[in-house]
């Protein structure tokens, strides 16, 4: 097998074999194929696409490049989910416990990343002393315990991925959807869940702009999953504004626990409550209405909210902050943005409100840089909402940094008129 | 600018500046831009193409990726051509001195290449003692004094050419008209020449396999060569059977001394004669039939073979073989390819012919392979010649090394049937 006449054959629009994948993905790990080769390959991948065969093959490579988890040491059902990538997603700091609660285990191993805001691990670490380093048998003893554990990845999961994707990112390459998907899919294949919900975001702050698009994209994960053995669910959600109010890390956080107190903002729930039922009805538990009646139970008795106090304690943090979030640092200054005129807020570029956060310093732009747990936004209003000239829209929580360049971003991103917008949440639903 | 921005640019179809390509070739060749951006944006290319106006652009920067030959010191009109790679053309060695004898200045700086057979200089290199090293002074003085010297290239002509071409190689982005139109035209237009005719192959033995990409291309080029400035023609002829009777580097050489006898193959004539008018109509001199009459002159009267005897004898070669073909050093065993049965000759894959003349040791399948320049084939029948089973088809010239597989592949290549086919030799002028 040569790498040319695998180039040459995706270029002609030929199907490549699962052996041709494996041959790709071993043989770029190990360094034998250069990048310059790859690149061509994954451009050739870019025009011409993959069948669902391919990038269920290509993810599969792509999960056996490294290690696997294996959960099987947990008992019960092990529930997974992911998001592409939202502004303001705190959905799992509150689906986590909730599925705790239900009876459901939530064994994450999650990563950092780059974004507006930190991944799951930064926000949870917002929380004094939170450990999120523990060995595997604690890992697993944990969650046998109490149903709930979220960790950092130590292993070496999918580096065929991590290759691939730096390499995408320099080459024009991203934007592929059987490249996104076998990416996603090859890191969820390899977390050990037996059942995932996908959670695709549509929108201004999101990778997919289209619903079209967003809606292939899903329909090729679940089709994956479905390749590999794997129960996968999605759901389409809008991002044409941040989810929920609060933006960055502690921010989200104290949000997340106001909605385990049943006092969160309603899009959040709506998003947490659709991807929770989906889990369960993949886990033959309840569907529908009866799923979400039990999450409103776990919510109103406060077992789901206990959940969260209770992995926190386990994983060594002050669960006194989860009780009362009163006790998380706060930024030393709030600025408020304010409406400039009379009028309905009619769109909010979540993209840019999300840069908003970052320049503040919630996110990381480079992989080394420091996170400020405490910066972020919170807003007042969002789409839909009448405002009048100086009501306050948003507070800025900050630091010295990026005031100034956040308020600009701001004022760009948000556009008052004369028409009362709605927003449709939840886009679809792929089974 | 960002070589990122510019892959992205062209990935999404649109066109890219003049700036942007020279970006591109100055960062590529100075190995700012790695290769493997280069063949992403190569294989962007390879799938939404390029305007004439783009592929103008790449051409002239990578033209002055390197040495320009400036000939302004030769008076009168300088004319070249060039061939996209033929079996068994040696047009050049018969067309030079014919514009040279009809009054024009045909001053070639030669590569030496990969191929069935070696280029214009390992031919004339089958001459005893002549010498391709030339000093430029010497170059300029004796075309100003006989009209003519091809001499070896030892400047360094569109760097960014070669490169480029290197990575194409082993990426699957070789197949691309523009590339290869500004990949060509790049060192045409270094070339220095005022008026270039481009003979552009088409059929089995050629990198054009069909009428319509061969036309396509040869437009490409004769739009570039009008933007860059230059007068550029263009012929398709057809390479469906070898061109003229003998492949190898001597017997080459013997069959143009044939020709400028008035004794040569009908096919080369026909070539050389269409080419020669094409440049001498672009040289305002005569056109049609005015032109070849004139050509024909020149060899009735030995005028053109004299500028070859000249031109040998100023570059150190010994013209006695020139005069006399039978003075050059011969293979040591012949051997025939005979009619296994009657028949016409109904086809002849080009391509497995010029691979049996390779095998014997007259070309390069790698860049220090040596050339062996008394080796290859000499065939009595071509395409429509009828045969009987046991007649001589190609007598092999050989040493030792590739007999048995040449006769392997001459007997694949050479279909007898029972329709006498014809050839279209020259498919079509694109001025």
């Amino acid at each position: 097998m040569r790498i040319i006449d695998i180039i040459i054959k995706k270029r002609d629009n030929q199907i490549l074999s699962k052996e041709e994948l494996e041959f790709v993905i071993r043989n770029y790990t190990n360094g034998t194929i250069p990048d310059y080769q790859m690149s061509s390959l994954l451009m050739a991948i870019y025009f011409n696409g993959m069948t669902k065969k391919e990038a269920t093959d290509l993810a599969i490579a792509m999960r056996d490049s490294g290690d696997v988890f294996d959960l099987s040491a947990i008992e019960g059902l092990k529930v997974d989910k992911h998001s592409t990538g939202g502004v303001g997603d705190k959905v799992t700091l509150v689906l986590a416990p909730l599925m705790a609660a239900v009876g459901l285990k939530f064994a994450k191993m999650s990563g950092r990343g780059l974004g507006h805001t930190g991944g799951t691990l930064d926000k949870l670490e917002s929380i004094e002393n939170f450990k999120i380093e523990l060995t595997e048998e604690d890992f697993v003893k944990q969650v046998n315990e109490i149903n709930l554990a979220v960790i950092g990845q130590s292993k070496n999961i999918t580096p065929a991925d991590k290759l691939l994707y730096a390499l995408r990112d320099v080459t024009g390459t991203v934007p592929s959807i059987p490249l996104i998907a076998s990416s996603i899919m090859s890191k969820k294949l390899a977390s050990g869940s037996d059942i995932i919900c996908l959670d695709v975001k549509v929108g201004s702050g999101a990778f997919m702009q289209t619903i079209k698009e967003a809606e292939k994209l899903a329909r090729l994960m679940v089709e994956i999953g479905a390749l590999a053995n794997k129960k996968v669910q999605a759901v389409l959600t809008n991002m044409d504004e941040p989810l929920g109010n609060n933006i960055g890390n502690s921010l989200e956080v104290i949000e997340a626990i106001e909605t385990l107190n049943g006092e969160g903002p309603k899009d959040l729930e709506t998003v947490t409550f659709t991807i929770g039922a989906l889990l369960m009805e993949a886990a033959n538990l309840a569907k529908g209405d009866e799923a979400i009646q039990l999450m409103k139970e776990k919510i109103a008795t406060k077992e789901a909210l206990n959940k969260l106090i209770e992995m926190v304690e386990k994983q060594g943090g002050n669960s006194a902050q989860i009780k009362n979030p009163d006790l998380f640092k706060k930024a030393p200054q709030i600025v408020a943005f304010k409406a400039e005129k009379n009028g309905y807020i009619e769109k909010m570029e979540t993209e840019k409100i999300g840069l908003a956060a970052m320049v503040l310093g919630a996110g990381r732009a480079q992989k080394d840089d420091e996170i400020d747990h405490t910066v972020g936004l919170s807003f007042k209003k969002k789409i839909g909402a009448y405002v009048k000239k100086g009501d306050v829209i948003a507070e800025i929580h900050a630091q010295e940094k990026g005031v100034k360049e956040a308020l600009t971003l701001l004022k760009e991103a948000i556009i008052i008129g004369n028409d009362k917008k709605t927003i449709t949440l939840i886009e679809g639903i792929i089974k």
